[in-house]
């Protein structure tokens, strides 16, 4: 494969003419609470309602749309346990080409379901996408079929490099795009679009903390392998970042920063409770990043939002934990004296105290409890941290004992 | 008041105008499960994403505006648990005006939090909104104050009908549009708007089956009140028709459809899933017409989202009961005898199943339980419904004692 360090806007406006008919040009929300934070207007790019529910599907699109009849007619083949696999599923499907996508057996359940739905063959290769990566190019040398690279090829860049072209058309004054980076290719695309504009226009990067390869990679001037730990983001944990979307985020992008799993978890809360956006983690880290960095964020901004392939249970763990942390959550253990009453003294104690009750299991035999004892679990609504400490104060003054749930 | 029976549509343009920099142009997304479900397109009209998470604010701010300079300087008062309140908390706060709101006792905390962020003065009064809506009445007598109605005004059902002006732009071809009903205003202002219409483009309202006060109302051709069970639609739950909303809605509606529960939480799960929106149950009403009258809507379709203020906790719990009627979430209590080791097979024979464990529950003293018992209560992800009877069958089979959890 060449690799230029380029990319020409040329080619960019040519994957937009591509992706007219295929990919949807995502709204652009203006987000009132950011923009309060940063005292400056702050809209959010929606490639989370983009179709296969992410941006892969633009450069997937592209990369397929521009291999040879013959190429095609040999099927395309990809390793993936998310959006590129859907991806490439639909752009392989709408250009009438056979796709098969090699996915780790633990891949979600709706994921595989979808990647089946747009026509791909799915074969389960062990356990982790690495593994998946060499079993898909050994495949693809075997069959004579083409590999579909989830970021480091020139027309996928070029591809996710259509969303900077829109976001332009919708916001021309922007000063900074944020952007996730995993292998680099969605930042790499959107910095080439904007290559020709007025340098104060910032384009950053924004990994998870747990595993960010650019930094390192950026300070050593090459692609360096890391280990990181796992991610809730795992959209964006990729280990090292690829040889041309390394070059590329290079010379366009101005910083890439990290962010934490808690400011993930808090972003993806305030787009599901504010922006009424559903995103996976790696959708959220634009917006982590603004919570994150502020000082380093000069408005008008726009945060891609970048996916918003979330699995269901994950989306209700983030929900009740987001609420725990903002104190509006409380989850405790209370015992009581095992006798006909105790339990509506409680409640209506806890009523007197504005808590809304959400759940009460009652446990009368324990093995940790004297046999004249029982003890109940609690989930509990508050206004907020310092109501719950209240409530916790007020309820040992009262002589109960409490545990944390 | 005087109660006209139309809504001349220059009034709707008119609020168009007075809402030019105040409410959002709502972007309009095509949903392609929807889309095949009916057999052509089928769009959602996101109203969730509108200033303050609903399409309130748009009536409530052109009935504000309207008021004289005399009036606005006397404040507004109006009665609310939801969407209403933070409508004309907001809009009175925009045009300089004190707003006074009557919310009841158990009102949503994140509710009251926001009203009172609009700037509006909160007065809790007893449980129920019924009781407020009489005391907000009383307090504007009292004081001189506007009580702004949530509905039944024709300054609000022409805010409301700016939304039928921006679809038809949005969408120049559309049969079918379909809109929650509580009172009526929404839909009574989107008939309105579409009253010049060719003849062939339906206008549907949908109510909530527990509590429908429209359908026998439009039988008896006058406004009738109803009591009705509790839904999870509170949005839309409003035991009596207003008069003008009444009216219009018989003039300008075509029909009022009624949706079960378990469509509101099925199409609520489908928004949040495959359009990455988050709306509220009522807001879900549209979307859960196409689901259980399908027959009856002819494409291309839009649907208003008619709000996206959801509690976070009702939201977790949607998500989880949408896992398990889908029978990918599965809640089971098993038995195992209790010795070293029993845990571990149980869990490596659901591993083999192809079963992602969630959460393991391991109780070993419980009063229903044998001496050398133990339980477990497992929650499980499985491949769907035929997955989980699978699943169920192989672990009887093995001779496991299993019961619902």
């Amino acid at each position: 494969m060449t690799t230029p360090s380029s990319i020409d806007l040329a080619e960019i406006r040519s994957a937009r003419e591509l992706l007219r008919e295929v990919a949807v040009d995502t709204p652009l929300l203006h987000s009132r609470l950011l923009s309060e934070t940063l005292g400056g207007p702050v809209y959010l790019k929606c490639e989370n309602v983009q179709r296969t529910g992410s941006f892969k599907i633009r450069g997937a699109y592209v990369r397929i749309a521009r291999l040879t009849a013959q190429e095609r007619a040999c099927g395309v083949v990809a390793a993936s346990a998310g959006n590129h696999a859907q991806g490439v599923a639909l752009a392989a499907s709408l250009l009438g080409c056979k796709a098969t996508v090699f996915m780790p057996e633990g891949a979600p359940l709706p994921k595989i379901a979808a990647t089946r739905g747009y026509g791909a063959d799915v074969i389960f290769h062990g356990p982790t996408v690495d593994g998946c990566l060499t079993a898909a190019q050994a495949y693809a040398e075997e069959r004579g079929a083409v590999y579909i690279h989830p970021f480091d090829h020139p027309d996928v860049v070029a591809g996710q490099g259509t969303i900077g072209l829109e976001l332009l058309e919708q916001c021309p004054d922007v000063r900074t795009v944020i952007a996730a980076v995993g292998g680099g290719g969605l930042a790499a695309g959107i910095g080439a679009a904007l290559a020709d504009r007025d340098p104060k226009v910032k384009v950053i990067g924004v990994q998870a903390k747990r595993i960010a390869a650019f930094p390192p990679s950026l300070a050593a001037g090459r692609p360096v392998r890391i280990t990181g730990g796992p991610t809730m983001a795992d959209g964006i944990a990729v280990g090292q970042p690829g040889r041309l979307t390394f070059e590329l985020v290079s010379r366009y992008v101005d910083a890439v920063v990290t962010v934490s799993e808690e400011s993930i978890s808090q972003a993806l809360l305030l787009c599901l409770e504010r922006a009424k956006q559903v995103v996976e983690p790696a959708g959220a880290a634009g917006v982590a990043a603004i919570l994150e960095h502020s000082y380093a964020v000069e408005p008008p901004v726009v945060a891609v939002l970048s996916g918003g392939n979330i699995d269901p249970l994950l989306l209700s763990k983030v929900l009740r934990h987001g609420l725990a942390v903002a104190g509006r959550y409380l989850v405790v253990r209370c015992r009581l004296t095992d006798r006909p009453g105790a339990l509506v003294t409680l409640l209506s104690e806890l009523a007197e105290l504005g808590v809304n009750v959400l759940d009460v299991t009652h446990e009368r035999v324990a093995a940790r409890l004297h046999i004249e004892e029982a003890e109940v679990l609690l989930h509990l609504e508050t206004r907020g941290p310092d109501h719950s400490q209240d409530v916790l104060d007020r309820l040992r003054g009262k002589g109960y004992t409490l545990t944390s749930g």
